[in-house]
């Protein structure tokens, strides 16, 4: 085991779990003895190519810990860099800055496109005989990273979405009036979030009522009929629909509203199917109705964080130090699951085959009609949500660490 | 004092606190020996003109006193339901309905249409020599009832939205470019929610860096004057605005995008003015641009209530009862407030000159450029989102009372 220091970087969309998974990082680097100094990137890789990087050590001192951990989106600043795959030369520069930091271990915390970048970084240092070790740490609310049972940051979400999902619930049903709240949660290709809000049911016959992802093709048709089912059933329908819900042709749901704008990897910016449905409903059906989006909440709602997920973020962030020193390299850290009781651990899995895959909601676990999720998921996803954490407010609002302060 | 029983209803838009009223209501209605039966009115008015009573001292047990406080919305139920001007026919039935049910004192909680309906059935009442005392009891996010020193639910609607205006400038300022959010929140007429998220701010040049009411007229050209100005100081614009800012001449921001629905009032639903802001700063400054809706959690995101609105609804409930005891009639409940320390006291005022008039922001307590706010408002607005709930969590969510279950 060589002796040297670390550097750890944040990338992508945030989540109100990356933190922990930092703190977990750091927490693991300043106890072992064969790690120096612990360097945080700011601006993930971007940052580090302009040599801005933070002594972690001294910048989060202990007693700084929980309010890190309570931090939403990423402490560290994040980028949406991505190496290029047909020039080497950011990678050698990035390997050039490592060196002289004498950075031994590399931690990379993110999504799909920071995968991709440990799988370069990593294939570049193999094929030039450089003694780095580079270990990806997933981070998505996403939950569509193949190879681990979930991802660090979706538990938060999930529970966010359940627990929102159930509380625009008791609005909805406040009128004595036929009336369809549709409610458009995030996920372009996986449904992963969406299907979350069945956790807000608690009882027979809660809601929401009708689930659409985009894994099963949208039929308007038969979401009215759906919805009119429903209806006999209860006057107030709540429905959960993804952003990226499609028809079988392959045309968004939202396509007529999109503003067409993309981000930098050219994702389009989807935003519109509740509205759209919205729309629809009353149009068709004649019922009161009205589209929301949950929006950014989503994925920075600190304060609504599963225990759950923090303590395997950060718990996947303490192994990924673990197996950097004992020799990994190019691999993602994952979870394993064990069930009854539920429990995961944390294991290394080889990075290629990872990056710019995306897992997608089994078929199994939709049912036949594709307008909800069957126990299988709920079995899946239950555990993810559980534990509250005790948050720290001042002034009424919660306590977060911020780099710049 | 003569006995008899008592009815209780719930009526306009959900909030987060209207639950801890009809919880005082109860509590207040029980504790007296002089009422019999607690009813509670299914959707206000409406649901009473067709008998849709329930008893609540069988209904609500007092183990689940602490679950119908969590509860978001209307555990009643509650309605749209406005007495016409000019027909005494549905206030000479509700009379009788109330005096079958051998009916003494009637409550209702709700905004400014419900107060219309406390003046006119009191009104009717006193005209026709009918010994039934009608009390109202305030409730509105918008915080917009003029004779109170604040409104039940605006300090949980206020809470809610400074902290996640906190949370959502953790996620604006991940990336080190330059970037614009914008966030839309409740408010047709008057800022106080929007106002609000100023105290999302802990420290000095935190976010929301710009504010924007309906109280003063919105100029674009200044906005991005404004936008600029702080860009050279940070590269993250958080902005705040009202869904109802408008133009000098009166046009509303969001009008290109406004659907031209109206609610059964005649309000114009707005929404959009945050998207149209976002167009307009990616257009003309070239920066990214988000905008977002608080939307609906806004008025039902009960596990981030504030206490003290908690409380003080609860306690303005009982009061309503005490007064109504008394021999107050026509009357809507009214916090006063004493300050160093912060404290309010309920008392009763003449519904009279309450009801349809609307309580804006005073100009003193918005900076001289109108786009944020004085020390004044945030010394008004500070000590009503603090405290927060102990909110029972079963399976991942909170748990709450329904009245169908």
């Amino acid at each position: 085991m060589s002796k040297g220091n670390c550097i750890v970087g944040q990338s992508g969309g945030p989540t109100a779990a990356i933190n922990a998974t930092l703190l977990g990082v750091i927490r693991g680097a300043m106890a072992s003895p064969h790690i120096g100094t612990v360097y945080g990137m700011r601006f993930g890789i971007q940052g580090l190519l302009e040599e801005k990087l933070v002594n972690l050590g001294e910048r989060v001192a202990p007693e700084r810990y929980g309010a890190l951990r309570a931090t939403p989106a990423a402490y560290l600043g994040s980028c949406r860099y991505k190496l290029p795959a047909d020039d080497d030369a950011p990678a050698a520069k990035i390997i050039d800055i490592l060196r002289k930091y004498d950075i031994r271990y590399f931690f990379y915390i993110g999504g799909n496109d920071s995968m991709d970048t440990i799988a370069k970084l990593s294939r570049y240092a193999k094929a030039n005989g450089v003694d780095i070790n580079f270990v990806g740490v997933p981070k998505t609310i996403d939950n569509d990273l193949v190879g681990t049972d979930h991802t660090p940051g979706y538990g938060s979400a999930a529970k966010y979405i359940a627990a929102t999902v159930r509380e625009v619930a008791c609005d909805a049903r406040v009128y004595d009036r036929d009336t369809v709240s549709i409610i458009e949660i995030m996920g372009r290709n996986a449904g992963w979030l969406t299907a979350a809000s069945a956790l807000a049911r608690t009882g027979e016959g809660g809601s929401p009522d009708l689930i659409y992802l985009p894994e099963c093709p949208f039929s308007m048709e038969q979401f009215l009929e759906d919805v009119r089912t429903v209806n006999r059933r209860k006057r107030n329908v709540v429905v959960a629909v993804s952003e990226g819900i499609r028809y079988a042709d392959g045309r968004y749901v939202c396509e007529g509203r999109a503003n067409g704008t993309t981000d930098i990897f050219g994702h389009k910016y989807l935003s519109g199917a509740a509205r759209e449905l919205e729309d629809i409903v009353r149009e068709q059906l004649g019922f009161k109705a009205r589209g929301m989006e949950l929006n950014i909440p989503q994925r920075c709602a600190a304060h609504l964080a599963s225990t759950t997920d923090l303590d395997e973020s950060e718990a996947i962030g303490a192994a990924a130090v673990e197996h950097a020193l004992g020799g990994a390299t190019g691999v993602m850290m994952a979870f394993q699951r064990v069930t009854n009781p539920y429990r995961c651990s944390c294991v290394p899995l080889d990075i290629e085959g990872i990056a710019n895959a995306e897992r997608t909601i089994p078929r199994e676990w939709i049912n036949a009609a594709g307008n909800d999720v069957t126990q299988a998921f709920i079995d899946y996803a239950y555990p993810l949500i559980q534990g509250e954490e005790q948050i720290v407010f001042a002034g009424g609002v919660p306590v977060h660490l911020s780099i710049d302060a």
